[in-house]
């Protein structure tokens, strides 16, 4: 007889770790998949391996979604000029959805029964992971032994080392998550609201103190919104050939470097308590700072304006994991359509935590185009004259006139 | 037979000096009003008195509308966390308004038949000033010779001298505007895009590089959105009995010391022209900054999403001169609403230009109600089972699950 | 020993039959409480009385919910003109909510340790309940056997035969919900989407065919938002003691017999699938289309549109149940706020199921205020002279002009 | 020499008459264009072109711009389901940009020095006429003698009568504009807010009570939200090759004929005065009603939502004649996109005025989706059991039941 097969997301953690073995035990054949989103260290994917075929998965698989993750999310989240809560740039939470995803794919291609993630009923992680996981596959069986079993850690590692396995003993003081788009850092400061994380919390921006005392300026050229080079000093910051996520990543490091990026986040989740963790995220602070003040030179204000709207509401549904309403698509069209201008060069430095706009420029500058419609900015215009300017604010100042007037009927 | 009489709002310089003896020599008694936004320094306010007795006004009325500008305009600013093109608290439209109210105010107790500003037809403000006056007293006739006549300063100066009256050589490099709320500072470098203001071109906040090595924390209270109380190292900034606006002054003082509160804002105008222009605003952007960590400890996630949104819609119109349409006051009674737990304290740390959010309080906390429903965040939660979490995910999956389904038509 | 204490929600139904005997079974003592929020013709509050009583209730309590259900949620529905999905007055869904808040009420003032309900999970009725149940007695338990059981008709009825309980043999071939608001109709053409429901399905309004040749023209008077007076061929439709739902109760009626009122809904639940279901509701469909009329007379553009956004957000989360979230305090402030002028009088005809809107005045007509401007529409305007206006023209191509050469960079 | 040469927008009436001689006389060669935006009747356009050829047209342009007017306009329209104020398929707005661009094209052309059109300073088409003009052909002069002389028509016709042209003496009791999307209908009722128009001022549209008593079911099938087909008792009301516009001009006829498509549009215009005005659109009312059931079925909650508020800006925004800024494009690639399911048919029955839509269906139907997924509406669910219903109501009341235990503070 044929064993029932169970694709496990598997991190190398004693979560998934006790998850593998119990399952194997249960009569499953196990099969991992580790999804490279941008938080495997160096060797880290090797380690992750050897552990799953230590604790008997059957086949391992391991994918890397970098690009991908850049391209279908990150994208848009800089075209929506997306923060979570005004200052978020939501991390955890478009991972999961990619992550979810990937394994989804190796179930339908390892012809899986099941599929089985470590997360905890209490977040927001297993919303998603389930969401995804239902609308592409339905015909898979969910299995997620630590939300449903309410697995305490001593328990887990107990069950582990009786059957010889090694676990190890270091509890970590913060739980950490990296990934492309940031690192999150949760621990005893973030649980209620009051306190800051402690310096030995961040993993790897600098405090704004330690930060070098001078600055960096740095040249950004966004094609169709999509920052497409970055200079520093008259150097790319990547290669030509780089993958589409290499401005990110060193500008991850560059930005942290300067003390830029740290934050902490507030804000409700889809089951309705509020949450605060840390976060460190240089890159995509300041890409979004950077795309958000080039928008200013090229779009007009009502493009602003519906776009932080949208944009905003597209994020938060992102987060929330309303990922196959059609509703995200129409969003999608908006932002790519709102980008046909924004193509140009702008001047940012980073000094000691802050992220400066210097400046911009583009091919679709609205105050070049204003100079050439006649209008001279900070010296006058000739494109109206003074009678034709009286007279629009003679026309303006109507309807509030006569709305004025309305609020005391006549007698 | 009387002579007609005009008020002139008059700030002591070349423009306004100028309408006020061409006035006079065109048969008007000149009624000159000087209000007081912010802007004055100790000394000013006499000064400009001295200079319109000088040149002839019948009348000269001071109008300290620092108070109401606080009341009417800041505050709701605060409560709607504007800042235009999301960066720029709108420092002299607002003004401008107050500005008209005032004239108008002096005009009506004067009995005047004409009222008359120094505005240029160039930019902005020359509506805002006609829109409140046609609005709130249209009998009164508007009379703008620097916008209608296209003077230029030369021709101002000598039109002066000629008459005895001393003009200054100086000619200024930058354009400045001081104010309660903000300076703004336009000049050669802000008329294009690519170039950012010298150090020698702000007027009192300090640069990064110049700002001090060590931080200050600083404990802001609100009440219902509004600020009450300012502490710093256990004092508090400003004594009981001072003014309404006297916490945002003394954190404009505070903010400047640690390089806070510089900016270049762009946006458009509502004549449709892109304008550039630097600020220096401190107090607003920290009291904005601080109040909307409050709000995301106590609001819940659509209050904060449609205030958003309101609030810039809002705040856009204000600084637009949509200033009588009574969608303002069904706004203004939104944010109130808004504010009903708005109460508690910040935790903000300025140090070398950055304004760090440290943490918050309050009795509204929607973190300690969470824990009193028995959701221990970080800890797991005793307010719902594995089972219920499931179930919740299974369900929340479905919209989703339907629509990707519908995508493809059943054979 | 005292036996433990349940209220369920009886309106002498077979489901809650079931119920009330099945608890008592159980060894509670059962309190029924019948909540009359319109649905209740002559006779039959006392028909459910009895029912309880003979079933074994210990208590039963009725409530005239009508007078705070107009006053909570009607006079909220028409002021922000919520029709959800653009058609439906959303009748029973509102009623739920005020439904369990009686339950509750009645619950905690007989010292009651648990609430049931018949609702079936298949629905939002559920969902409503449980939300308003948690929030306001988080103590209370909550028993739904007919979700929780997912019971049979069949089922309950031999159940009730088997103690003695007479059980009606008619099955009726529609589900009908009726109440103040409207009256909803289930049944086999709402199922699926493409037939409309046959003449013996509606419950009280006539067909078009039906309706008189006939119309009748009604005066609608709004004071500040709320009906005050409806007037037909100069009498008073109501009483002046009447209660404050008479109008909306009488329009009911009038509408019906003039064809008008009836539609079919369609639209996504709260968990996902799409509902369609028939409706009567003369009165808030005239009530609302008039409303709306004088509005257009009253407000400025941005209140009307505003509104409508709001207006549609706060009906469609009252619908959802999310009824305890603080932004729903705010929208009723942006509501009440937005009606200070909606004061004035329409004048409405129904014919053949059409809803006419003939005309409309106001102390605060802009039509009229327009006028003391010197705007006489249709007449020319003596507000502005025709270089104005086309000074203002000229302005107002401003922008258009400048994003058109902004598309096209210079050479 | 040359003489410099003028496009004139021609419609034969008394205004475009003088201004034709008028210019003649000032030394213009005067080209006449006469844009065909669905108002011709039969002989009307060779009317209009002998017209222009006795006045001494020296060039006559016949432009029928209804393809491009139902192609660029009418589509988007309908994909918006915008009616202005929730009631008027805007008319006159939109053709006059139409015109306006034609005029221009004619214009450049045949290298005219400037165009002119009859518009008066009244109302908003001039402003229309202008930004159009402004924006494409900034070069060329605008001239438009009825604004800027505000002419009498008395004056006109003496001036006319002078040079030897015969001019009518019927004065109008109404002021009609028809074309494809509606005919509007001005005059003395309609200037104020009481009246409704008298039988004798509709054109073409059936009363109510002269409506057949027996309506007509009509089938409009939609592809991707654009009508390809209406059929009635079997029959297409249409040729197969028939124009674009052609189903909308049917069902303008079909539609009166059965009293549907009448209305009174109140609302305020973009220089702020308030404006009355009939209308007879009963195409464009059927269309939007039956798209808009149609997206009920196949459209998410939020698609629809969204669409609302996007799809009413837009046409407000083109009503206001905001036709180049680049949020136009924007706005029109979200609605294409949310089209991409707006694939089926409505059945609609006409009777009496009364648009009443009685079913619909489509390969993307939401409610057959959900069936597949085992939600059967109306016999409960398969695709959740009662726990799982249970457990989705307890954690959707989480929020609601944490704000309320935020509201009072603990102890």
């Amino acid at each position: 007889m044929t064993k029932r097969k169970i694709v496990l997301a598997f991190s190398g953690g004693l979560d998934t770790s006790y998850a593998l073995v119990d399952f194997r035990e249960k009569g499953w054949d196990v099969v991992t998949a580790n999804i490279d989103t941008g938080g495997l260290h160096s060797g880290e994917a090797e380690a992750v391996k050897a552990r799953a075929e230590e604790l008997g998965a059957v086949e391992h698989h391991v994918v890397d979604a970098r690009a991908e993750l850049y391209d279908r999310v990150v994208t848009y989240a800089i075209k929506a000029n997306y923060l979570r809560n005004g200052a978020y740039p939501s991390c955890v939470g478009a991972e999961r959805l990619i992550q979810a995803e990937k394994v989804v794919e190796v179930a339908l291609r390892v012809g899986a029964d099941a599929v089985a993630h470590g997360s905890t009923g209490a977040g927001a992680d297993h919303v998603r992971y389930d969401a995804v996981i239902r609308a592409l596959a339905p015909h898979l069986e969910i299995i997620t032994p630590v939300r449903d079993e309410r697995l305490v850690r001593e328990e887990e590692a107990e069950f582990l080392r009786s059957r010889g396995f090694a676990v190890s003993e270091k509890v970590k003081k913060y739980s950490i998550n990296e990934g492309l788009i940031g690192t999150s850092i949760g621990g005893e400061e973030t649980y209620g609201s009051w306190e800051y994380l402690p310096e030995d919390a961040w993993t790897y921006t600098k405090s704004i103190a330690d930060a070098p005392a001078e600055g960096v300026e740095l040249h950004l050229t966004f094609d169709k919104g999509v920052v497409t080079s970055a200079v520093v000093d008259g150097e790319p910051l990547v290669a030509a050939d780089a993958p589409n996520y290499a401005i990110l990543s060193e500008l991850n490091v560059l930005g942290g470097e300067h003390g830029v990026g740290r934050g902490i986040h507030m804000g409700s989740t889809m089951v309705g308590n509020l949450a605060r963790v840390g976060f460190e995220a240089p890159g995509m602070l300041i890409l979004i700072a950077a795309h958000r003040e080039l928008e200013k030179l090229v779009l007009s204000n009502r493009q602003q304006a519906t776009k932080a709207q949208l944009g905003n509401t597209y994020g938060d549904l992102l987060h929330e994991a309303v990922y196959f309403d059609p509703i995200m698509d129409d969003f999608r069209a908006f932002l790519d359509s709102s980008q046909t201008r924004v193509t140009g060069t702008v001047r940012v430095k980073l000094h000691k935590g802050n992220i400066v706009l210097l400046g911009s420029s583009s091919p679709h500058s609205l105050l070049d185009a204003a100079t050439r419609a006649g209008i001279v900015y900070g010296h006058g215009s000739s494109a109206w004259t003074g009678e034709q300017a009286r007279a629009f604010a003679h026309m303006y100042a109507m309807p509030g006139s006569i709305a004025r007037l309305a609020a005391t009927p006549a007698e």
